[in-house]
Parts: structure tokens; sequence; C-alpha cells
């Protein structure tokens, strides 16, 4: 058994150049740790059985958000963090280049369960492995 | 029902100066993403049921695990994360005053499922609300 080491989010973050396209970092019992560069508009979508944590590490992330038959958007600047609930359609958006922490269950997609059609700019994935 | 609005690491943190005493900051179904304030050591415990996420947001995170029937340590500097695997003895410690984030499951104690004694500048607790 191959015992882990720490990674680094700078050089996992620095190992790969695409945009909305998740990277596995780590995982905790049945859930990933992922990292993504963004910037731009992903395309609203909904989870319908899980929550989505963000965390931005770097630039700002907008979430915008269909809940209680009103739209809004939370603004995430740099250092900090906000959980999309499940069964809530939400489009993220990045107005400059942006790094993000995900947290989720193994097995989710970046485009949820529930989404409008997915532009070529965006990874349909459950996330990739780092290399 | 309350809207969820973002929130800031940097203001949770300065929003209390306990250390090794988590504060819960966002919950994703039915985990908790705490944050701490952490220097010195921590007690050589272990988590029976659940993996142990760690994010250092400023300091340096020493972590010794008993694994494989040997002990050695791992060292995460500021932005790096590590994930205990869950039944593995760890202790935690931080050369400098530290600022961490945890992921673990909604009910985890900071001492784990088996503990040696707990020293007076540790808190035996499952998170605390942010004020």
């Amino acid at each position: 058994m191959a015992l882990m080491e720490p990674i680094s989010l700078t050089e996992a973050l620095a190992s790969f150049t695409d945009h909305w396209s998740p990277r596995i970092v780590t995982t905790v019992n049945d859930y990933d740790v992922r990292v993504a560069k963004v910037e731009g508009e992903h395309l609203w979508h909904t989870h319908d059985h899980t929550d989505e944590f963000f965390l931005v590490l770097s630039g700002e992330l907008h979430i915008a958000l269909r809940e209680l038959a009103r739209e809004r958007t939370v603004v995430l600047p740099k250092g900090s963090v906000f959980t999309v609930p499940r069964g809530t359609e939400h489009k993220p958006y990045a107005p400059v280049p942006t790094e993000i922490l995900l947290l989720e269950p193994t097995g989710t997609s970046t485009v949820g369960d529930h989404h409008e059609s997915v532009p070529d700019h965006v990874d349909a994935t459950t996330g990739h492995a780092l290399n």
C-alpha cells in the first residue's frame, strides 16, 4: 500500500490548464475534494440529491441561484465559502480567472442531474485524476 | 427560510481566539466544514469510522501518523491538503500559529473514538457554531 503524501493545491492547479474541468485531489470517505480553474460562464444545472460546496482559492466566483421562485446571485471573493443546497438550480460564473475547491460525493457530475445544453467550453465529468 | 450567504474564512477565523476548538462554517449534506486556530500539540487519537480532511489556510501543520506498524510525520505548508484515513492513529502539531479547514461527518469528535488523556488546551468537541 502506498503511503499518502500531502498535496499542494498550487502544484495541483499548475498541472493543468483546462477551464471548468475539475481534478480530484483527494477523497474523504465517499466524497471527492476537487480543484478547478474557471473563467466565464458555466451553465444552469441542478444536483437533485446532494449539496455542493465551493471555496474560492483565487479570483472571484459568482453563483446565480434560483430558489424560492426568485433569482439571486451570491458573490464569493477569494477565501470565502458557500454551499449550494441540493435541488437548487444554480449557475457559476467567474468574471476573472479563478481557482476553486469543490466538495461533493464521488460520482457527482459537474452538470448535475438536470441542466441546459452543455457549451463546448464546459467539461461534463465526474472529475479527472491528477496526473 | 433564511437564504444562505457566503462566509469569509478570514472573518470566521477573526471571530474567535481559542486554539484546537473548531467552528462550523457550513454543512454539506451530513458533513461539517470547520475552521480552527491551532498551535502546539494536539493528542494521539483515532477516528474508527471516518477519514478526516485537512487544508492549511495559514501557517504549517504537522501530522504524526501511526500506520503499517511504524510512525511517520507529514508536513503540510500553507495551501496543502491531506486526508487521514479512518482507523489511523494521528496527532496534529503546529510549530507556529496556524489556521486550518477540516471536513468530517457532522458529530465527529475532535478527539476521535480512542485517544490519550485530553490536555487542558484541547477542546473535546463536535464543533461549535459560528457566533
